[in-house]
């Protein structure tokens, strides 16, 4: 692989230090993301939190049989009682119904405002445990612990957190920060190649809109990424991490910039909520959203044909779909209107798309209907 | 009645300007806090909110005939549309399902980020259109209109939202600022009695754990409060307002001395939980609970059994129970106990009461189970 600035030393053992840590600057609300393969059964990543009795890693079916019981372990080093709740696994499951059972299991617990929970898992159990965080008792701290590409290089950061409604992605939720992230390297290793491509995704993102040197270096690196060599994966996290950490520092409650990291979202909700949550991953719609927005940014004169091109190669060969699925047998442009008109990111029921300007940034605007139905239509049908 | 410092010009038309406000200061977070008759009709008391197009009204099958379209036309002064949601009345709604109801409806009408709801009914509306606004989307603005007493003293002020879960009172929840509390004094007029009751219950609460001469004027006034002379009325929910603004502005989050304010609460939820939501009114339950905490702070030795009386007979004057109801048959203590521990305040299993000292404070402390018992075993008998 090309050789990054720095990735760490990848001879340290499974338990040892971290091997790099990027700061999410925040005032009172700052915390570090912690990078290294074994974090998760490391006591040392989970020490310096506040002093409490209880700590409940909420997980789910797939990664708890995997990883719980190390953490369980590194947490009863600093913890008197480490409680476990197993949701189901999978994005059709971020909703209500599902967040109560946190809830249930806190009351039952009797955990209290101290109390801190640990979300062992991808970017739902993150999400699902910070907005459950955020509203026990009107909030008790929270710890990361991502366990997928995607939540380790993006959801896990930020604050972001929520569930679904029927009409809309990530429609209820709040803005919430955890105390730490603690990104175990080495989970990767277990991760299904569909959910490794899933969070190259969001790696890919961050090229375009911040940093053409990375997604340089990702066009250079994409086998040895897709083939999991840790130090490239420990890069791309890294690098995901830092241009993250920068943009959420500028904007934590996405009044502005923050939007960007948004990138092929807008058209990516659009096909979740369509085809019914959990049908495609998250990511692999933000990299078929992704494909759309560049298209759409290239109609409007914005980058040329050529950045639409490398991207769709680069996001094909991360193994995700570049053509979209049609959402209605009639109309199915108009079905897709339909769906962003919901999206965060409208005003005044006008669609806000994130752009790409060509020079590694982006921009937030609308768009004609026309124009967009376009787009939609040439990629339901093939790039 | 006994003449208060400062309760305003009573010869005001409805619609004029407010006769007063009170500030809470939270920084950037700070908002006014209106007062004044007949303000829910005035545009002016709508006014210097942030632009948008659409204003949700969210109000109960109660307030809405009586008050929705006076503040709908008021608002239509600034907002090019007004929906109005309607909910279900009572303390018993004030959960999940009702509040899902908000998500649907502002999904419906395409409710944007800048959209504001307005909150116009008692404490369950105002808890609830709250922890909506403080959800939806990740947070819209929203204002407090609260129409009756124990809203306009307390529950509107100081940004507490949320809904109850069947094992514990506003388990889940926000703490989320309005953009200012506008208080109609007019709409006390309608209020049923056992409201105006229930809402003196918050008004008495601020005379000993904050100020014990607006406590000796409770006394004074009590006949003219209960006959709802509106400088009465006023006076109480001007000071009353002054107080919690104070107490919020020091300790927001509810860190340490916010706490107070949940003077008589810790066993009053007990009591709302343990009868079920919606039988006693949380006033009501305020009110005995109040009863039970100072018997409790006199067992402890913090108080003489004088102020124990004093505030027994106010209570009862206030047209509020005295006589704590039993929740169970076997073991009722036991079953207080119970309910008691799941309270926000309590830590790692030991219940935390807000005691009184006797000198217009309060403190925040454990207690001896088998006092607790004593205690509950003698209000549930007689006083």
């Amino acid at each position: 692989m090309k050789q990054p600035e720095n990735y760490g030393d990848q001879n340290l053992t499974p338990t040892s230090s971290p091997l790099s840590r990027v700061d999410i600057a925040l005032g009172e609300r700052s915390y570090p993301i912690l990078l290294g393969p074994g974090l998760l059964g490391s006591a040392d990543a989970f020490a310096a939190l506040p002093i409490a009795t209880t700590a409940v890693i909420v997980s789910n079916t797939t990664v708890a049989p995997l990883y719980a019981n190390q953490l369980r372990v590194a947490l009863l080093g600093t913890f008197r009682v480490v409680h476990l709740v197993t949701l189901p696994d999978g994005e059709e499951f971020k909703t209500w119904q599902t967040l109560n059972l946190i809830f249930d299991a806190l009351l039952q617990y009797g955990c209290d405002r101290k109390t801190i929970l640990f979300a062992l898992g991808g970017g739902v159990i993150g999400d699902m445990t910070g907005f459950a965080a955020a509203s026990y008792m009107r909030g008790v701290p929270f710890v990361q612990v991502p366990t997928t590409l995607l939540a380790q290089v993006d959801s896990s950061v930020g604050g972001k957190t929520g569930i679904n409604h029927p009409l809309g992605k990530n429609m209820i939720g709040a803005f919430y920060q955890p105390l730490k992230v603690v990104c175990d390297l080495a989970t990767l290793k277990t991760l299904p190649a569909r959910e490794l491509s899933a969070g190259l995704a969001e790696v890919i993102k961050y090229g375009p809109i911040a940093d053409l040197e990375f997604l340089t270096w990702i066009e250079n690196n994409i086998d040895a990424l897709m083939a999991r060599e840790p130090a490239a994966l420990a890069y791309a996290v890294q690098r995901s991490c830092e241009i993250k950490a920068r943009v959420v520092a500028q904007d934590e409650r996405e009044e502005g910039l923050r939007a960007i990291l948004n990138f092929g979202h807008t058209f990516g909700h659009a096909i979740e909520a369509g085809l019914g949550y959990g049908s495609w991953l998250h990511g692999e719609a933000v990299g078929c959203g992704m494909v759309m927005a560049a298209q759409l940014s290239h109609r409007l004169g914005l980058v040329e044909l050529d950045l639409v091109r490398r991207l769709a190669s680069l996001i094909r060969k991360a193994g995700l779909p570049i053509t979209a699925p049609r959402l209605a047998e009639v109309d199915n442009a108009g079905r897709y209107l339909d769906l962003m008109r919901v999206d965060k990111k409208a005003q005044g029921g006008e669609i806000r798309f994130v752009l790409l300007d060509g020079s590694g940034s982006a921009v937030l605007r609308g768009a004609p209907d026309a124009l967009v139905r376009e787009v939609i239509d040439a990629c339901c049908i093939c790039l």
